[in-house]
Protein backbone atom coordinates (compact mmCIF):
# COMPACT_ATOMS: atom_id res chain seq x y z
CA UNK A 1 0.00 0.00 0.00
CA UNK A 2 1.20 3.70 -0.30
CA UNK A 3 2.89 4.75 2.37
CA UNK A 4 0.61 6.41 4.81
CA UNK A 5 2.43 8.99 6.75
CA UNK A 6 -0.73 10.66 7.71
CA UNK A 7 -0.90 8.64 10.56
CA UNK A 8 2.74 8.98 11.83
CA UNK A 9 2.36 11.45 15.01
CA UNK A 10 5.42 14.02 13.81
CA UNK A 11 3.24 14.35 10.61
CA UNK A 12 -0.33 14.41 11.69
CA UNK A 13 0.73 16.90 14.15
CA UNK A 14 2.54 19.19 11.42
CA UNK A 15 -0.55 18.89 9.33
CA UNK A 16 -3.16 19.47 11.97
CA UNK A 17 -1.44 23.30 12.22
CA UNK A 18 -1.30 24.41 8.79
CA UNK A 19 -3.58 26.44 7.25
CA UNK A 20 -5.50 24.75 5.12
CA UNK A 21 -6.32 22.40 8.07
CA UNK A 22 -7.49 25.08 10.78
CA UNK A 23 -8.96 26.71 8.71
CA UNK A 24 -10.60 24.84 5.65
CA UNK A 25 -10.51 25.30 2.09
CA UNK A 26 -10.07 29.51 2.97
CA UNK A 27 -6.70 28.24 4.29
CA UNK A 28 -5.63 27.00 0.99
CA UNK A 29 -4.90 29.36 -1.46
CA UNK A 30 -5.96 27.56 -4.70
CA UNK A 31 -9.29 26.66 -3.39
CA UNK A 32 -10.66 30.20 -5.68
CA UNK A 33 -8.96 28.31 -8.77
CA UNK A 34 -9.69 24.68 -7.64
CA UNK A 35 -13.93 25.46 -7.25
CA UNK A 36 -13.77 27.87 -9.81
CA UNK A 37 -13.50 24.04 -11.82
CA UNK A 38 -16.41 22.79 -10.28
CA UNK A 39 -19.82 22.18 -11.79
CA UNK A 40 -23.12 23.52 -10.25
CA UNK A 41 -23.25 21.04 -7.40
CA UNK A 42 -26.78 20.77 -6.68
CA UNK A 43 -28.09 17.16 -6.84
CA UNK A 44 -24.37 16.00 -7.34
CA UNK A 45 -23.00 12.78 -6.03
CA UNK A 46 -19.39 13.12 -5.46
CA UNK A 47 -16.69 10.63 -4.42
CA UNK A 48 -13.85 12.79 -2.52
CA UNK A 49 -10.61 11.33 -3.20
CA UNK A 50 -7.98 11.40 -0.02
CA UNK A 51 -11.01 13.38 1.69
CA UNK A 52 -9.04 14.26 4.73
CA UNK A 53 -10.85 16.25 7.53
CA UNK A 54 -13.26 16.47 4.93
CA UNK A 55 -14.34 20.05 4.83
CA UNK A 56 -14.50 19.79 0.74
CA UNK A 57 -17.28 17.10 1.49
CA UNK A 58 -19.19 19.28 4.02
CA UNK A 59 -18.84 22.15 1.61
CA UNK A 60 -20.18 20.53 -1.32
CA UNK A 61 -23.55 18.95 0.30
CA UNK A 62 -24.19 22.59 2.03
CA UNK A 63 -23.66 23.40 -1.50
CA UNK A 64 -26.18 21.12 -2.82
CA UNK A 65 -24.33 17.90 -3.16
CA UNK A 66 -27.08 15.22 -2.68
CA UNK A 67 -24.22 12.70 -1.65
CA UNK A 68 -20.56 12.32 -0.87
CA UNK A 69 -18.48 8.86 -0.59
CA UNK A 70 -15.26 10.36 1.31
CA UNK A 71 -12.40 8.34 1.05
CA UNK A 72 -8.89 8.28 3.25
CA UNK A 73 -5.95 6.14 4.26
CA UNK A 74 -5.36 7.66 7.32
CA UNK A 75 -8.13 6.54 10.36
CA UNK A 76 -7.09 9.38 12.53
CA UNK A 77 -8.14 12.28 9.43
CA UNK A 78 -11.41 10.33 9.38
CA UNK A 79 -12.06 10.32 13.13
CA UNK A 80 -11.35 14.48 12.88
CA UNK A 81 -13.44 14.50 9.64
CA UNK A 82 -16.26 13.17 11.88
CA UNK A 83 -15.90 14.63 14.68
CA UNK A 84 -15.64 18.40 12.41
CA UNK A 85 -17.56 17.89 9.24
CA UNK A 86 -20.26 15.29 9.81
CA UNK A 87 -22.99 15.32 7.96
CA UNK A 88 -25.71 12.61 7.18
CA UNK A 89 -25.13 12.91 3.21
CA UNK A 90 -21.43 12.31 3.76
CA UNK A 91 -20.80 8.67 4.08
CA UNK A 92 -16.62 8.53 5.25
CA UNK A 93 -14.64 5.50 4.15
CA UNK A 94 -11.24 4.09 5.14
CA UNK A 95 -9.71 3.15 2.42
CA UNK A 96 -5.64 2.95 0.39
CA UNK A 97 -6.51 4.52 -2.96
CA UNK A 98 -3.96 2.25 -4.26
CA UNK A 99 -5.86 -0.14 -5.89
CA UNK A 100 -9.02 0.55 -4.61
CA UNK A 101 -12.32 -0.76 -5.92
CA UNK A 102 -15.52 1.88 -6.60
CA UNK A 103 -19.18 1.12 -7.28
CA UNK A 104 -19.31 1.37 -11.21
CA UNK A 105 -21.19 4.35 -12.63
CA UNK A 106 -22.28 5.82 -9.78
CA UNK A 107 -21.03 9.40 -8.94
CA UNK A 108 -21.15 12.73 -11.39
CA UNK A 109 -18.02 13.68 -10.04
CA UNK A 110 -15.00 12.83 -8.72
CA UNK A 111 -12.59 15.07 -6.69
CA UNK A 112 -9.07 14.91 -5.33
CA UNK A 113 -6.98 17.71 -3.01
CA UNK A 114 -3.67 17.04 -3.18
CA UNK A 115 -2.74 13.37 -2.75
CA UNK A 116 -2.70 11.72 -6.24
CA UNK A 117 1.37 12.55 -6.04
CA UNK A 118 1.40 9.70 -3.30
CA UNK A 119 0.06 6.94 -5.63
CA UNK A 120 2.01 4.67 -7.33
CA UNK A 121 -0.38 3.30 -9.80
CA UNK A 122 -2.05 6.65 -10.96
CA UNK A 123 -3.40 4.81 -14.09
CA UNK A 124 -5.21 1.99 -12.25
CA UNK A 125 -6.80 5.02 -9.83
CA UNK A 126 -7.57 6.62 -12.88
CA UNK A 127 -9.18 3.85 -15.03
CA UNK A 128 -11.01 3.36 -11.60
CA UNK A 129 -12.65 6.65 -11.23
CA UNK A 130 -13.51 6.51 -15.10
CA UNK A 131 -15.86 3.48 -14.23
CA UNK A 132 -17.18 4.96 -11.16
CA UNK A 133 -18.77 8.37 -13.14
CA UNK A 134 -21.51 8.35 -14.97
CA UNK A 135 -20.53 9.09 -18.85
CA UNK A 136 -20.47 13.24 -18.76
CA UNK A 137 -19.05 12.85 -14.98
CA UNK A 138 -16.60 15.27 -14.45
CA UNK A 139 -12.82 14.84 -12.47
CA UNK A 140 -11.09 17.78 -10.54
CA UNK A 141 -8.13 17.34 -9.40
CA UNK A 142 -5.23 19.32 -7.69
CA UNK A 143 -1.75 17.88 -7.30
CA UNK A 144 1.63 18.72 -6.75
CA UNK A 145 3.45 19.86 -10.15
CA UNK A 146 6.05 17.96 -11.28
CA UNK A 147 8.36 20.84 -11.25
CA UNK A 148 7.97 21.56 -7.84
CA UNK A 149 8.69 17.38 -7.45
CA UNK A 150 11.11 16.90 -9.60
CA UNK A 151 14.77 17.84 -8.09
CA UNK A 152 16.68 15.76 -6.14
CA UNK A 153 18.01 19.08 -4.03
CA UNK A 154 14.23 20.87 -3.87
CA UNK A 155 15.24 24.24 -2.46
CA UNK A 156 15.56 27.65 -4.04
CA UNK A 157 19.02 28.17 -5.76
CA UNK A 158 20.31 32.01 -5.73
CA UNK A 159 22.24 32.93 -8.38
CA UNK A 160 25.52 35.51 -9.04
CA UNK A 161 22.99 38.27 -9.90
CA UNK A 162 21.39 37.39 -6.93
CA UNK A 163 18.21 35.67 -8.38
CA UNK A 164 16.20 33.56 -6.82
CA UNK A 165 15.03 30.15 -8.92
CA UNK A 166 13.58 27.39 -8.13
CA UNK A 167 16.05 24.08 -9.51
CA UNK A 168 15.08 21.15 -11.67
CA UNK A 169 16.65 18.26 -12.11
CA UNK A 170 16.29 14.88 -12.88
CA UNK A 171 13.06 15.96 -14.33
CA UNK A 172 12.91 12.75 -17.15
CA UNK A 173 13.67 10.41 -14.45
CA UNK A 174 10.01 9.50 -12.65
CA UNK A 175 9.64 7.19 -9.40
CA UNK A 176 9.80 7.97 -5.58
CA UNK A 177 11.33 11.51 -4.68
CA UNK A 178 11.85 11.44 -0.76
CA UNK A 179 11.42 14.83 0.85
CA UNK A 180 11.06 16.08 4.58
CA UNK A 181 8.11 18.29 4.75
CA UNK A 182 6.26 17.82 8.31
CA UNK A 183 7.88 14.43 8.86
CA UNK A 184 11.40 13.03 6.93
CA UNK A 185 11.43 10.50 4.35
CA UNK A 186 7.75 11.91 2.87
CA UNK A 187 7.42 9.43 -0.52
CA UNK A 188 6.09 10.95 -2.97
CA UNK A 189 5.94 9.92 -6.91
CA UNK A 190 7.07 12.24 -9.25
CA UNK A 191 5.86 11.87 -13.37
CA UNK A 192 6.79 14.22 -15.85
CA UNK A 193 3.53 16.58 -16.76
CA UNK A 194 3.17 14.32 -20.15
CA UNK A 195 2.90 11.10 -18.15
CA UNK A 196 -0.07 12.49 -16.06
CA UNK A 197 -2.02 13.87 -18.79
CA UNK A 198 -1.04 10.75 -21.21
CA UNK A 199 -2.67 8.35 -18.23
CA UNK A 200 -5.74 10.63 -17.78
CA UNK A 201 -6.58 10.59 -21.63
CA UNK A 202 -5.56 6.31 -22.20
CA UNK A 203 -7.60 5.92 -19.36
CA UNK A 204 -10.41 7.63 -21.47
CA UNK A 205 -11.10 11.11 -20.14
CA UNK A 206 -11.21 13.87 -22.38
CA UNK A 207 -9.24 17.42 -20.64
CA UNK A 208 -11.47 20.30 -20.18
CA UNK A 209 -8.56 23.00 -18.13
CA UNK A 210 -5.24 22.87 -16.73
CA UNK A 211 -4.08 25.37 -14.36
CA UNK A 212 -0.76 25.81 -12.65
CA UNK A 213 -1.63 27.42 -10.16
CA UNK A 214 0.15 31.35 -9.13
CA UNK A 215 -1.19 33.47 -6.98
CA UNK A 216 -2.79 36.74 -8.66
CA UNK A 217 -2.41 40.56 -7.11
CA UNK A 218 -5.29 39.61 -4.85
CA UNK A 219 -3.63 36.44 -3.12
CA UNK A 220 -0.49 38.25 -3.11
CA UNK A 221 -2.01 41.01 -1.15
CA UNK A 222 -3.49 38.71 1.09
CA UNK A 223 -0.64 36.65 1.73
CA UNK A 224 2.81 38.23 1.12
CA UNK A 225 4.19 34.64 1.77
CA UNK A 226 2.78 33.60 -2.08
CA UNK A 227 6.05 35.75 -4.05
CA UNK A 228 7.93 32.99 -4.13
CA UNK A 229 5.08 31.10 -6.20
CA UNK A 230 5.25 33.36 -8.98
CA UNK A 231 8.52 31.95 -9.50
CA UNK A 232 7.38 28.40 -10.03
CA UNK A 233 4.59 26.26 -10.54
CA UNK A 234 3.79 24.14 -7.46
CA UNK A 235 0.44 22.77 -7.84
CA UNK A 236 -1.12 21.82 -10.60
CA UNK A 237 -5.09 21.64 -11.61
CA UNK A 238 -7.01 19.41 -13.45
CA UNK A 239 -10.33 19.08 -14.99
CA UNK A 240 -11.33 16.60 -17.58
CA UNK A 241 -14.60 14.84 -17.65
CA UNK A 242 -15.42 10.97 -18.72
CA UNK B 1 4.66 41.21 -37.27
CA UNK B 2 6.42 39.02 -35.18
CA UNK B 3 10.29 39.52 -35.03
CA UNK B 4 11.56 37.68 -38.30
CA UNK B 5 14.76 36.50 -36.84
CA UNK B 6 15.67 34.05 -39.35
CA UNK B 7 16.29 36.64 -42.17
CA UNK B 8 18.89 38.37 -39.89
CA UNK B 9 22.75 37.56 -41.18
CA UNK B 10 24.26 36.36 -37.90
CA UNK B 11 20.84 34.32 -37.26
CA UNK B 12 20.66 32.78 -40.63
CA UNK B 13 24.13 31.87 -40.67
CA UNK B 14 24.12 30.29 -37.63
CA UNK B 15 20.69 28.36 -37.94
CA UNK B 16 22.28 27.21 -41.29
CA UNK B 17 25.04 25.33 -39.33
CA UNK B 18 22.63 23.59 -37.09
CA UNK B 19 22.60 19.73 -37.04
CA UNK B 20 19.17 19.97 -37.95
CA UNK B 21 19.51 22.36 -40.84
CA UNK B 22 22.49 20.51 -42.35
CA UNK B 23 21.22 17.01 -41.64
CA UNK B 24 17.12 17.67 -41.42
CA UNK B 25 14.76 15.67 -39.90
CA UNK B 26 17.33 12.78 -38.55
CA UNK B 27 19.45 16.16 -36.76
CA UNK B 28 16.11 16.74 -34.65
CA UNK B 29 16.86 14.63 -31.78
CA UNK B 30 12.96 14.77 -31.02
CA UNK B 31 12.21 13.82 -34.26
CA UNK B 32 11.51 10.04 -33.19
CA UNK B 33 9.14 11.24 -30.56
CA UNK B 34 7.68 13.54 -33.04
CA UNK B 35 7.21 11.28 -36.05
CA UNK B 36 5.87 9.02 -33.80
CA UNK B 37 2.32 10.58 -33.26
CA UNK B 38 2.21 11.33 -36.94
CA UNK B 39 -0.78 9.63 -38.80
CA UNK B 40 -0.17 7.57 -41.71
CA UNK B 41 0.47 9.88 -44.45
CA UNK B 42 -0.75 8.36 -47.36
CA UNK B 43 -3.25 10.93 -49.13
CA UNK B 44 -2.76 13.87 -46.11
CA UNK B 45 -3.24 17.38 -47.14
CA UNK B 46 -1.12 19.36 -45.18
CA UNK B 47 0.19 22.70 -44.08
CA UNK B 48 3.54 22.94 -42.63
CA UNK B 49 3.74 25.96 -40.54
CA UNK B 50 6.95 27.33 -40.05
CA UNK B 51 8.40 25.43 -42.75
CA UNK B 52 12.41 26.33 -42.85
CA UNK B 53 14.12 24.56 -45.20
CA UNK B 54 11.26 22.32 -45.97
CA UNK B 55 12.97 19.07 -44.66
CA UNK B 56 9.70 17.48 -43.13
CA UNK B 57 7.31 18.69 -46.35
CA UNK B 58 9.70 16.93 -48.86
CA UNK B 59 9.75 13.94 -46.20
CA UNK B 60 5.97 14.09 -46.18
CA UNK B 61 5.21 13.69 -50.04
CA UNK B 62 8.35 11.16 -49.96
CA UNK B 63 5.70 9.40 -47.47
CA UNK B 64 2.63 9.23 -49.66
CA UNK B 65 1.20 12.93 -48.78
CA UNK B 66 -0.97 14.31 -51.38
CA UNK B 67 -0.11 18.16 -50.75
CA UNK B 68 1.73 19.99 -48.57
CA UNK B 69 1.38 24.03 -48.01
CA UNK B 70 4.32 24.77 -46.28
CA UNK B 71 4.76 28.18 -45.15
CA UNK B 72 7.72 30.29 -43.49
CA UNK B 73 8.00 33.51 -42.79
CA UNK B 74 11.49 33.76 -44.23
CA UNK B 75 12.08 34.57 -47.69
CA UNK B 76 15.91 33.22 -47.44
CA UNK B 77 14.06 29.85 -45.62
CA UNK B 78 11.75 29.43 -48.53
CA UNK B 79 14.63 30.11 -51.35
CA UNK B 80 16.91 27.20 -49.98
CA UNK B 81 14.44 25.05 -49.47
CA UNK B 82 13.34 25.76 -52.60
CA UNK B 83 16.61 24.97 -53.77
CA UNK B 84 17.16 22.15 -52.00
CA UNK B 85 13.37 20.19 -51.11
CA UNK B 86 11.24 21.36 -54.06
CA UNK B 87 8.68 19.04 -55.86
CA UNK B 88 5.81 19.59 -57.34
CA UNK B 89 3.59 18.79 -54.56
CA UNK B 90 4.81 20.95 -52.76
CA UNK B 91 3.69 24.79 -52.58
CA UNK B 92 6.13 26.83 -50.35
CA UNK B 93 4.62 30.43 -48.99
CA UNK B 94 5.81 33.27 -47.81
CA UNK B 95 3.22 34.43 -44.42
CA UNK B 96 4.08 35.33 -41.31
CA UNK B 97 1.82 32.85 -39.12
CA UNK B 98 0.91 35.87 -37.21
CA UNK B 99 -2.60 36.80 -38.31
CA UNK B 100 -2.49 34.10 -40.91
CA UNK B 101 -5.30 33.08 -43.00
CA UNK B 102 -5.66 29.82 -44.47
CA UNK B 103 -8.54 28.24 -46.41
CA UNK B 104 -11.59 27.25 -44.60
CA UNK B 105 -11.48 23.03 -43.98
CA UNK B 106 -8.94 22.18 -46.71
CA UNK B 107 -5.84 20.32 -44.57
CA UNK B 108 -6.21 16.65 -42.82
CA UNK B 109 -3.13 17.15 -40.70
CA UNK B 110 -1.16 20.26 -39.56
CA UNK B 111 2.24 20.36 -38.88
CA UNK B 112 4.36 22.68 -36.98
CA UNK B 113 8.29 22.00 -35.45
CA UNK B 114 9.65 24.72 -33.11
CA UNK B 115 8.41 27.90 -34.06
CA UNK B 116 5.28 28.59 -32.18
CA UNK B 117 7.02 30.03 -29.55
CA UNK B 118 7.87 33.12 -31.43
CA UNK B 119 4.03 33.73 -31.95
CA UNK B 120 2.44 36.31 -29.92
CA UNK B 121 -1.62 35.57 -30.86
CA UNK B 122 -0.97 32.02 -30.38
CA UNK B 123 -5.30 31.82 -30.02
CA UNK B 124 -5.40 33.25 -33.41
CA UNK B 125 -3.04 31.38 -34.63
CA UNK B 126 -5.05 27.98 -33.34
CA UNK B 127 -8.62 29.23 -34.21
CA UNK B 128 -7.01 29.35 -37.41
CA UNK B 129 -5.49 25.74 -37.76
CA UNK B 130 -8.90 24.71 -36.57
CA UNK B 131 -10.80 25.89 -38.89
CA UNK B 132 -8.38 25.23 -41.78
CA UNK B 133 -8.62 21.37 -40.96
CA UNK B 134 -10.80 18.64 -41.51
CA UNK B 135 -13.27 17.55 -38.94
CA UNK B 136 -10.75 14.58 -37.45
CA UNK B 137 -8.16 16.31 -38.41
CA UNK B 138 -4.93 16.65 -36.68
CA UNK B 139 -2.71 19.10 -35.66
CA UNK B 140 1.10 17.82 -34.38
CA UNK B 141 3.36 20.24 -33.34
CA UNK B 142 6.15 20.85 -31.01
CA UNK B 143 7.32 24.15 -28.80
CA UNK B 144 10.03 25.04 -26.78
CA UNK B 145 8.98 24.65 -23.29
CA UNK B 146 7.49 26.63 -21.02
CA UNK B 147 10.26 25.72 -18.54
CA UNK B 148 13.11 25.98 -20.70
CA UNK B 149 11.68 29.67 -21.59
CA UNK B 150 10.65 30.94 -18.12
CA UNK B 151 13.87 31.97 -16.42
CA UNK B 152 15.08 35.32 -17.38
CA UNK B 153 18.92 34.16 -16.96
CA UNK B 154 17.92 30.62 -19.01
CA UNK B 155 21.55 28.37 -17.78
CA UNK B 156 22.72 26.07 -15.44
CA UNK B 157 22.94 26.61 -12.20
CA UNK B 158 25.50 24.38 -10.13
CA UNK B 159 24.35 24.31 -6.16
CA UNK B 160 26.58 23.88 -3.17
CA UNK B 161 26.63 20.28 -3.99
CA UNK B 162 27.90 20.47 -7.44
CA UNK B 163 24.77 19.50 -8.97
CA UNK B 164 23.64 20.84 -11.81
CA UNK B 165 20.05 22.20 -12.17
CA UNK B 166 17.67 24.29 -14.82
CA UNK B 167 16.78 27.87 -12.73
CA UNK B 168 12.97 28.32 -13.41
CA UNK B 169 12.03 31.79 -12.17
CA UNK B 170 9.37 34.12 -13.35
CA UNK B 171 7.10 31.05 -14.48
CA UNK B 172 3.77 33.00 -13.59
CA UNK B 173 4.48 35.70 -16.04
CA UNK B 174 3.89 35.37 -19.48
CA UNK B 175 5.03 37.40 -22.10
CA UNK B 176 8.19 38.30 -24.15
CA UNK B 177 11.69 36.57 -23.09
CA UNK B 178 14.55 38.06 -25.11
CA UNK B 179 17.42 35.42 -25.54
CA UNK B 180 20.51 35.11 -27.26
CA UNK B 181 20.62 32.23 -29.35
CA UNK B 182 22.38 32.22 -32.63
CA UNK B 183 21.83 35.80 -32.55
CA UNK B 184 21.62 38.67 -29.63
CA UNK B 185 18.00 39.63 -28.90
CA UNK B 186 15.78 37.10 -30.24
CA UNK B 187 12.65 37.41 -28.52
CA UNK B 188 10.20 34.43 -27.77
CA UNK B 189 6.88 33.97 -25.97
CA UNK B 190 6.32 32.49 -22.85
CA UNK B 191 3.37 31.27 -21.68
CA UNK B 192 2.79 28.42 -19.05
CA UNK B 193 1.89 24.78 -20.16
CA UNK B 194 -1.86 25.65 -18.31
CA UNK B 195 -1.87 28.66 -20.66
CA UNK B 196 -1.06 26.92 -23.97
CA UNK B 197 -3.21 23.54 -23.54
CA UNK B 198 -6.46 25.80 -22.55
CA UNK B 199 -5.44 27.57 -25.57
CA UNK B 200 -5.79 24.78 -27.68
CA UNK B 201 -9.14 23.49 -26.18
CA UNK B 202 -10.98 26.26 -26.25
CA UNK B 203 -10.04 26.77 -29.76
CA UNK B 204 -12.42 23.65 -30.31
CA UNK B 205 -9.15 20.77 -30.21
CA UNK B 206 -9.55 17.64 -28.42
CA UNK B 207 -5.89 16.96 -26.80
CA UNK B 208 -4.53 13.51 -27.59
CA UNK B 209 -1.04 13.00 -26.33
CA UNK B 210 1.43 15.35 -24.59
CA UNK B 211 5.30 14.51 -24.85
CA UNK B 212 8.09 16.41 -22.71
CA UNK B 213 11.10 15.24 -24.83
CA UNK B 214 13.86 13.84 -23.13
CA UNK B 215 16.70 11.82 -24.48
CA UNK B 216 16.42 7.89 -23.92
CA UNK B 217 19.15 5.50 -23.72
CA UNK B 218 19.34 5.21 -27.23
CA UNK B 219 19.70 9.22 -27.85
CA UNK B 220 22.28 9.30 -25.25
CA UNK B 221 24.71 6.68 -27.03
CA UNK B 222 24.06 8.38 -29.77
CA UNK B 223 24.43 11.86 -28.92
CA UNK B 224 26.54 11.55 -25.13
CA UNK B 225 25.89 15.70 -25.15
CA UNK B 226 21.74 15.57 -24.37
CA UNK B 227 22.61 14.56 -20.89
CA UNK B 228 21.85 17.88 -19.96
CA UNK B 229 18.15 17.18 -21.07
CA UNK B 230 17.46 14.20 -19.13
CA UNK B 231 17.19 17.19 -16.20
CA UNK B 232 14.56 19.11 -18.07
CA UNK B 233 12.21 19.67 -20.63
CA UNK B 234 13.44 21.54 -23.29
CA UNK B 235 10.31 20.94 -25.94
CA UNK B 236 6.68 19.78 -25.60
CA UNK B 237 5.25 17.92 -28.68
CA UNK B 238 1.82 17.76 -28.48
CA UNK B 239 -0.79 15.99 -30.61
CA UNK B 240 -4.51 17.32 -30.39
CA UNK B 241 -7.49 16.97 -33.39
CA UNK B 242 -10.65 19.16 -34.67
Amino acid sequence: MTQNIYDSPAFFEGYSQLPRSLEGLDGAPEWPALSALLPPLAGQDIVDLGCGYGWFSRWAVEHGARSVLAIDVSQKMLERAVAINNDPRITYQCSDLEGLQLPQASFTLAYSSLVLHYIRDLGALFRSIHDALLPGGQWLFSIEHPIYMASLHPDWVVDAQGGRSWPVDHYQIEGPRSTNWLSDGVIKQHRTLGTLINLLIASGFTLKHVNEWGPDDEDLKRRPALADEVHRPMMLIVAASR
